[in-house]
């Protein structure tokens, strides 16, 4: 018997439990001419899957309702009959939350287990680090001894951008919500500073005193009053980069923030949003840097490996609470 | 004996005409060598200089309490000790508020009165003008086709926003706060639609109406619900020039808006706060184009011209109550 997640309710305010519904079936696995038998081996649970869980208009369409849910899966070929790949291969792609799925092989990515752990294809050399790699240059443009500030920084993207700003020369401050977060990024991450925002009694105050000379960039993962409180202490033509929301995804009212228009204004600064997808044809670059790093040890990553397919929606609601440390995978 | 206009109170809220004061006296006047006399002939008044009324940091230093205020202004030169100017000329730059005062020259712009009137130099041949033009190409990049949206259209710089829209191939859709203003920019500076913010019941459900095919650009000049209501109808890769927030200028209390994040990551869109002295490498190409379109008839624009010294402070004070249409120029 083979096991599906279903879409049963698009949530409202914070995902729970009853949002979600798990199918226990036999299926027709039967593949034809050209199709490959795949079976999941690690499940990648991410933020902005809140966002294709609603049914508002966005640049990817919404999950529909009874149907799977999808995310970044790697997954190994257990039959195959396309010449392009061979049972016991690993590929990874955007595929359905099922033990076991058939696939043209369309869209998806031979994955090599010898040079990384294969949960890194979901995280530092997936997504996650395109992401931050491609995000912080393309829009946030770093030069040298300029000033970067992360938030969300413990999260998988923000401890991966924390790492490229010191790379590239900068002077980095993450914030995040736990002093054990805080530690982990100065000490594992090289970090130059961290705030805990749950701790802080004033964020604007203690990002100046981190910050003596402004921030030029801003890598934004979460928005609403921390990203207000960093707007205060923009430099000229800082440059920010909208990659996430993670504070109001889960509002049931439309938040309200700082207007940031007269911030904008008066540093001639930038703002843009930010979607990996865009930025295909950057790709193989990034991947270069991100896997030269890697092999390098310039860079690491930190993952919260959750066992169980059952765990899947569990896994993707902790991050809400910000229970993961890292990228949140689920191994199934 | 001649007068000149001192910052005395910066202001709380909106201006009153109790934060400034007149000083009536016999200045010395007498030039030394390498120096011009100049005579004010029009004083242009913009809601920006709000901005330098405040002591917040920002991009250009705060005007000095007790001092002259300084905004843009055509001046005649009445006498010279400087070989490049000649009795008789005008010039345009920032001078005082003052009826006549003595300028090295440095900065200043000589103007010919017979290409256009003077006060076009305060406007479409000047700041008003390059605004419009620099911050619609470089942070717009209008592409043929598309759809721009402008608030505060009917003032000075939205009008001519528009007008260069239209000229580029786009549609153009005002904002304003008037019926009569409305019927100006379709009947005067050809927009193709035009939404009163005063009397509208749903500004956000008007701009999609207008907009059918959502919205590419928007030159804000405005900041506040009208902007958060142009939101809800971006595209995706849309542009968002901030050019100013005359609606929370003089807010004393931090201005609230929706979250603008949400928005911007979803359609991989940019805000870009704009200003025009950033651009000054670019003014040469921008003067060419708005001097040979207003030769060719293709842009026409408003001016509110008030008479009189006295009344520089009342002008500028009328600017936030939307008394002007376009421009607001004070002749001495």
């Amino acid at each position: 018997m083979e096991k599906t997640i279903l879409l049963k309710n698009r949530p409202k305010g914070k995902p729970s439990i009853s949002d979600f519904e798990f199918v226990t079936e036999d299926p027709d696995l039967k593949i034809s001419e050209g199709e490959i038998l795949l079976e999941t081996t690690y499940v990648s649970v991410d933020p902005y899957l809140r966002g294709r869980m609603s049914d508002a208009k966005s640049y990817v369409p919404p999950f529909e309702l009874n149907k799977p849910i999808q995310s970044g899966v790697v997954a190994k070929v257990i039959e195959s009959k396309n010449e392009n790949f061979a049972v016991g291969d690993f590929v990874s792609g955007m595929l359905s939350w099922k033990t076991k799925q058939k696939s043209t092989g369309e869209g998806l990515l031979k994955v090599d287990a010898s040079k990384a752990p294969l949960s890194a294809y979901l995280g530092i050399l997936g997504m996650t680090g395109l992401t931050a790699y491609l995000g912080l240059n393309e829009i946030g443009k770093p030069v040298a001894g300029e000033t970067l500030v992360v938030s969300g920084a413990a999260g998988a993207v923000g401890s991966v951008v924390g790492q490229i700003g010191k790379i590239l020369g900068l002077t980095v401050i993450g914030i995040a919500g736990t002093d054990e977060k805080i530690e982990m990024l100065k000490s594992k991450f090289g970090f130059d500073a961290g705030i805990n925002y749950n701790t802080s009694k004033d964020i604007k105050a203690d990002i100046a005193k981190a910050a003596p000379h402004g921030v030029d960039i801003y890598f934004d993962n979460v928005g609403g009053p921390i990203s207000d409180a960093v707007l205060f202490n923009i430099n000229r033509f800082a440059r920010i980069i909208v990659c996430g929301a993670i504070s109001v995804y889960n509002n049931t009212e439309l938040p309200k923030s700082i207007s940031v228009q007269p911030f904008l204004v008066k540093n001639s600064a930038l703002m843009q949003g930010f979607i990996v997808s865009n930025y295909a044809e950057k790709f193989p670059e990034a991947m270069k840097h991100l896997s030269t790093w890697l092999a390098e040890g310039k860079l690491t990553y930190s993952e919260t490996i959750v066992t169980g397919f059952d765990q899947i929606p569990n896994a993707f609601i902790d991050l809400f609470d910000g229970k993961n440390k890292g990228k949140m995978i689920v191994k199934i």
